[in-house]
């Protein structure tokens, strides 16, 4: 398997399928439609809908109920990018060398965009229910998760806490939540609705989400680490902004190299625990790897 | 029946649902919980829970599987008002004389406690699927209709066209769009589920649906009436506010008088298809009267 190929040919079939989950273009309130699709086709590299696709194949998943949700986790992920570029939040102008939504669209509809796209994702997710043959239990389990895990248990929970704490100190345990729930829990749903889709039982959704929180938060340690040991030419952003930015890391708390070694060691406990799961599981590995050892 | 009596009986057992369903207040993150809950306990007339309740009983309904249903359309509603009260929307600080959420809990904070209501309604709705003997296609079918009317097809839609005819001249058929959309669509979802939920078949289900959107088309052109033929003193808000405004309302179109015929046309006629449902009625037709004539 050529990884680098397989993974955009997977892109390119994950972009189809947001193409044919997002709403048409019409009607009185398009704007806000045309909001929605400017904000979710935005490049990206649609990293919870290829987790959540190739845990459903490891599990021998074979059917198109899993589109809806994959398309239902992007659109709730992008959500969370245009409410954080608001100026109340990140005030930020630019995301992927594009203008962010509230820019384009202007304020208000960046707000309502936002809404919109959070609504629309359960609006798609419950299209799963539609399907012919689906086992309506399994199809509510995964509501469930998905609904936890972007929540105040989950992804809005982390948010809460990182605007809450920002300009302030930031204590081991915080920093922990935060990534834990900030970015870790909609990797843990994406990962535990493949499962759950493609039929596994509670204890094998029980470590997938144990194996996708290692790989948020080892995602997340990366980060920290690619921060200092990175260069601006590779990172394509300025090195040492968190320093500069007086913002406490997993580097400032643990130094550089047990940072180091905690990647290695959480991205080795998550591929571990796929590799004694029966079935395909080669690409899934490598983008699990691909994730956490990145350049940049 | 003393209405005011059991209205307000009624209203206490929806707050105390309410309280059940709303999260602890607990972990890092809880002063999201605390917004959240500032913004739902607010008061209120609880119309939606009400309606859907009523309607639930007039096809028979007797479970619980309703309580996390009305809950979530009540906070579906909060987290709208809360989002419309932030300064890029209507930037208003003070909602039924307490201050918004968003000048209590900081401008971020606002935003973040509209999403944590919006994802938490349906966290909460999904919890219906939890109780015994519930049939799941059923509950399905009512968060389906819960996800339509209140997206881009539903409130969002009509709030988006708002937003954007903001100090524009406004055409009969946007007035409209927005008058069934913002808010009428909420109160045809809970209706709606009321009806679906206690076994209404498709066909009631539509007639039900078009009764909703005509109390809720109601409900609006008599607010449009009130600013011109009550007193502030009454209203406990100036009077002819939409022509200082310069506001497009029902009655600049039709008229007051055509305005009138139109709000007891539209009353009557939703009454009398509720009138033909064998079933507990004197709350429901009672509470749709007391909505739609009333005097503030």
């Amino acid at each position: 398997m050529n990884f680098k190929e397989e993974m955009f040919g997977r892109i390119d079939r994950v972009e189809e399928i947001l193409k044919e989950y997002l709403p048409e273009e019409k009607g009185f309130q398009k704007e806000v439609m045309s909001a929605m699709e400017y904000s979710v086709m935005a490049g990206g590299k649609r990293v919870r809908p290829l987790l959540m696709e190739a845990v459903y194949r490891l599990f021998g998943g074979k059917d198109r109920e899993i589109q809806p949700f994959m398309a239902a986790m992007e659109m709730i992920h992008t959500y969370s990018l245009v409410h954080d570029d608001l100026p109340a939040m990140d005030n930020d102008e630019y995301r992927r060398g594009r203008k962010t939504t509230h820019i384009v669209y202007g304020h208000a509809m960046g707000i309502l965009a936002g809404d919109a796209l959070l609504n629309y994702a359960y609006e798609t997710a419950l299209k799963a229910f539609d399907f012919p043959n689906t086992d309506t239990k399994t199809i509510a389990r995964a509501l469930q998760v998905l609904a936890k895990k972007a929540g105040i248990y989950g992804m809005v929970g982390g948010q809460v806490v990182d605007v809450a704490m920002s300009g302030k100190p930031l204590d081991r345990e915080r920093l922990d939540f935060i990534y834990r729930l900030k970015t870790g829990a909609l990797m843990e749903a994406a990962m535990m609705i493949g499962a759950i889709l493609a039929g596994a039982d509670t204890e094998q959704v029980k470590q997938i989400e144990q194996a996708a929180a290692d790989i948020g938060l080892a995602f997340q340690i990366q980060d920290d680490i690619l921060d200092v040991t990175s260069t601006t030419e590779i990172l394509g952003k300025p090195v040492f902004s968190d320093e500069k930015n007086n913002k406490t890391t997993y580097v400032t708390f643990e130094g550089l190299e047990e940072a180091q070694r905690q990647v290695a060691e959480l991205s080795n406990g998550a591929i571990s625990v796929i590799m004694e799961i029966p079935g395909e599981k080669e690409f899934l590995c490598a983008l699990i790897k691909n994730l956490i050892h990145r350049e940049k």
